[in-house]
């Protein structure tokens, strides 16, 4: 044993001096574990996705210490999560959201109201300060749509209207998030700026306006260029760049990184759509998005149980939590039908990393203490698995389209 | 302008709290900045890699300083790199490397031999203490077979004989120049242990040796198995577990992680040629390759150049590097032809990021100055960005093989 240990001590001391045995230990257990737990989640019939997210509890702080989050884990998990919506995009034509747009709103809307008023009230009755109260219900606004979207892109019907309608209102849902968020952190500095809150909405809604309405007609006029550029998978490359160069837009303007990589996904959509570049995207997608999946999982603490009043305060909030989406969201979409509300609601249940950011933002401004940013955590974990099984239910017996195909089987309403 | 600092500061600030500004401008510059080199360098009918190392100098600490090199950039080098290399195992049969094992050993050897006496002689003449002297030839040793690899991978003639030479005689030469490297560092440490040299040989070969030869048949048994995984893109994931796996086993017993990911593409050659998996893994080095050749560019600093002695040297190492391999490997290669023994000789000249791993490692045993540290950058990234022009123009009129086709189109040699 003794020998083993002087055998082995400097070689590793070499691999790690060459090679990063630590990140590709990182990368390796996080990746295989994901996987694993994904292949035994679709063996039990229930979503990859929810398996993936806890895998990340199990081998994450709380349970195992195999992987803690780290900057590295975090980027590896943004940029998953950034090529998940790129692809997502890919598979969207603006004009497709365009018709929906109305509805959309309207669930937006309402998603964003029930919720913050639930939250900031529950809170409030439960005797927290105001500026707490009004960040939880400030998290609670948050969609995390990448988790929907996986699920929704796994069972081939990111095409259904219902999807458009979802994908629609959590890109209007992240834009209002930020105003509030905007409003939210300036109340906690002491003092609102109204002028600044308005150019930052003002920013915002721009930003995204004028991406998803020029964007596609931009890149259509350049196609030939594109295509005769001399570099190898020319449209991988300029899409990527494409991407990065809208998600380092959307970053600066405010908006979530996501929205950037969904209007760029979109902008490509027409494009691209006989091309090779999306099957590219989703090969890019399938190695980088567990990274993410799990980094949900890991961010939840299991410590915050220690106390009777957070645990019981994490049911109330989570539970709230998906009430308020499911019947605000479902309300705005009634005259579809209950079975169509009932999809779109879900949908917009998972709170994922967007919850946790806003929760992050609250902890750093001082205005969220630990236990509540550790309800916030369940919370958003909760939701975030709570959802990918109900979604399959009730998605289940819609048409599948086959994305990969160059003309829609069946265009839905 | 005031205003707009008022208004825009708190955005950033938002930014930096849920987006990580940083990561996804750093990714946006090193992407942009490789594939804007490659197009131009490919206008001008040179190689791409080439461009992009070059990027890498000018976007880099030396020129620019628009991106430095930190821990999240090397990471992603260094998957870029493993996945370049499970790539090129992915189009390498077990046997047709077996089959020029004999020239690709000879070739290894002479390969090794004479540019670390000839590294070693040169600075010892020049007054250079001892270890001094062998840390530089030790960094004279190492092939970056990626660059070459990626070259020819571009041009289509991975499938030839001399390709295969090359990779076959890069992995041996990985193996070799640990050997040397332990024996170099417990010198730098006051004392050769032959017993633990011996032990880390035993094992790095038969790491190489056994998975080599057992791999590809394990892969080939268990192949109805991961066709009938319920997880989605069954080959894909597995195949990224297997390279990660076996990038960890290789980095903890010493073997540089890219021979563990091209010994994971090779076990993995047969039983994915039928399957969409060799495109998917090209899709995601084409987005993560640019981080490895981007930070090979990096690396170089141009303040070296300060002092005449360290400019004259540099120029001297370099030259003898290049011309060490394309001779000592050239003259093992020669029964071969000239021809076949100058693509030989050139394809094994560039250093990259290996040589740059044992400067640094003489760097931190105190064993090598930060001047002569230097000169080894240079030459690393010298011989990096000269080979690959010559390799094109010694290819050039090599019959191209679509790799993409299931049954080689004109199987040579």
């Amino acid at each position: 044993m003794t020998l083993l240990i002087t055998v082995f001590a400097p070689i590793v001391a070499i691999a790690a001096g060459g090679g990063h045995a630590q990140l590709f230990l990182t990368l390796f257990v996080m990746y295989v574990a994901a996987k694993l737990a994904a292949e035994l989640f679709e063996r039990l019939k229930q979503p990859a996705v929810a398996g993936e997210i806890l895998a990340g509890i199990v081998i994450g702080p709380s349970v195992l210490q195999l992987v803690a989050p780290t900057e590295l884990t975090n980027a590896l998990s943004e940029i998953g999560v950034v090529f998940l919506l790129f692809l997502v995009g890919l598979e969207t034509k603006p004009d497709d959201l365009f018709r929906v747009g109305a509805r959309a709103s309207l669930v937006a809307v309402l998603g964003v109201i029930v919720p913050f008023i639930a939250g900031f009230v529950l809170l409030w009755l439960w005797g927290k300060p105001h500026i707490e109260s009004i960040f939880v219900g400030a998290a609670m606004v948050a969609t995390s749509v990448g988790i929907t979207a996986r699920v929704l892109g796994q069972m081939g019907l990111l095409n259904l209207e219902v999807s458009r309608i979802i994908l629609g209102a959590a890109v209007i849902d992240d834009v209002l998030g930020l105003i509030i968020l905007a409003v939210v952190s300036s109340m906690a500095k002491g003092g609102v700026d109204y002028w600044q809150i308005l150019a930052i909405a003002g920013l915002a809604i721009g930003f995204t306006i004028f991406v998803a309405l020029v964007g596609a007609r931009a890149v259509n006029r350049i196609r030939p260029r594109v295509a005769r550029l001399r570099v190898g998978n020319s449209w991988l490359v300029f899409g990527l760049s494409l991407c990065l160069g809208l998600v380092l837009l959307a970053n600066y303007i405010g908006v979530a990184a996501i929205i950037g990589a969904f209007l760029a996904g979109m902008s490509l959509s027409e494009a691209t759509e006989d091309t090779d570049m999306p099957h590219q995207a989703e090969a890019v997608t399938e190695f980088l998005l567990p990274f993410f999946l799990i980094s949900i999982g890991m961010q939840l603490r299991l410590d915050v149980f220690l106390s009777k009043e957070v645990i019981l305060l994490s049911l109330l909030v989570t539970v709230l939590a998906v009430l308020t989406k499911l019947f605000g969201c479902g309300l705005a979409a009634l005259p579809l039908g209950r079975r169509k509300a009932a999809q779109i609601g879900m949908g917009m249940v998972p709170r994922g990393e967007v919850g946790i950011v806003v929760a992050q933002l609250g902890l750093s401004l001082g205005a969220v203490s630990d236990a509540i940013y550790g309800v916030v955590l369940v919370m958003a974990v909760a939701t975030t698995l709570i959802a990918p099984p109900f979604l399959v239910r009730l998605f289940r017996g819609e048409q599948r389209e086959d994305s990969a195909d160059i003309i829609p089987l069946s265009p839905i309403a």
